[in-house]
């Protein structure tokens, strides 16, 4: 669900997914705002999908590395379900629950909009997936950093090429499909989504993921 | 269903999985069999789970060979169904869709077994991951070799070391129920099982499962 700018988190530790397009800012966003998390005395684990457990670390190299035949596309989703289930199990969970926030660059909406709305798996198979991975954890805030593809695209241009991953070597047209389907996700999903125009400064975005968060009410 | 040693296939080429516990001899069977549809005249694909594609065998490391800390079991459940989905897809079905038999050491009766029987994952979740796996691709004839665990330590401890995997280091107990697990797949799929009394010599094996594929009616 879309919430507005004067939206802030009831609860504290909290679970925070970033999601958006390739190029879009997350990973600058999630480093600013972990950093005023633990500013204000919070203790804050860094995570991402794929890759957050020693286990995703290999999977996402399955994920993004391969060069071997193209993959089944439910071998994919699997692959993805399985870094999921390992991450919700062994960071997302224990750290939530010993009292750590979480923050993690990507969850099931990247899923829904890379598999889904970007190659065309069927809704219902992504559903499926991300249900066995997650058993029912879901954010308490997803922040949703919007810009348009061609804006990303020359983001990412400028960056070393090294950090460029197979995602990031497709098509105009893929990503706008993505763009749409994270905007569809916010509306439709049950869980709170802060979607910001990330072509705002990183000040200005770490000041209103802050807010949401309730770290600076001033 | 339970069928009887009188049961043969109705169509060629046919789908066939061998199943049972470790050092029943499921490898054994397999090759005699494989051998006697080529010598008569059939092509056969022979087939594993898991690693029966090139990315399988990049999972199946994950799964028999990791190292690290004990896999959360959901990601183990969504790791062999992503090895699944990829063997349906790129082996399974494009194999029986231009005539050649396919053979397969193990299948989803496997998952319901050792990760079900055996490690006690709830049933609903691996009827989902295989259901997410197979898109209703099942065998035409599943082949169990039954055998007591007992019998199939003693085979397996006089095997070079370098054929154990991890699973072959687990306890009795646990392959105990696994066979049961089996014996109930068995009785209650609606795929037809040929059940072997695997202390049978390989010779006999290979008769009965070669007259179940309408090999030698003599």
């Amino acid at each position: 669900m879309l919430v507005s700018s004067q939206f802030t988190l009831s609860k504290s530790p909290a679970f925070i997914a970033f999601e958006g397009i390739n190029g879009c800012g997350k990973t600058t966003l999630h480093k600013r705002l972990s950093a005023k998390l633990v500013a204000s005395g919070h203790s804050v684990c860094d995570t991402r999908e794929p890759g957050g457990t020693p286990l995703g670390i290999e999977i996402r190299k399955l994920l993004l590395e391969w060069s071997g035949e193209k993959k089944s596309s439910r071998a994919e989703l699997l692959l993805f379900a399985a870094d999921r289930a390992e991450h919700v199990d062994k960071v997302i969970r224990p750290n939530l629950s010993r009292g750590t926030w979480v923050l993690t660059d990507r969850f099931i909406y990247s899923t829904i909009t890379f598999q889904g709305h970007g190659r065309g798996i069927d809704r219902q198979l992504l559903d499926q997936a991300n249900a066995l991975a997650i058993q029912g954890t879901v954010p308490d805030l997803v922040i949703l950093l919007d810009l348009a593809p061609e804006e990303a695209f020359k983001r990412i241009a400028s960056r070393n090429s090294s950090s460029r991953d197979s995602f990031e070597e497709e098509e105009l047209a893929f990503h706008t499909r993505i763009r749409d389907g994270f905007l569809e996700c916010a509306k439709e999903s049950p869980v709170p989504f802060l979607v910001l125009d990330a072509t705002q400064t990183p000040e200005e975005l770490c000041a209103e993921a802050a807010r949401a968060c309730g770290l600076s009410r001033g």
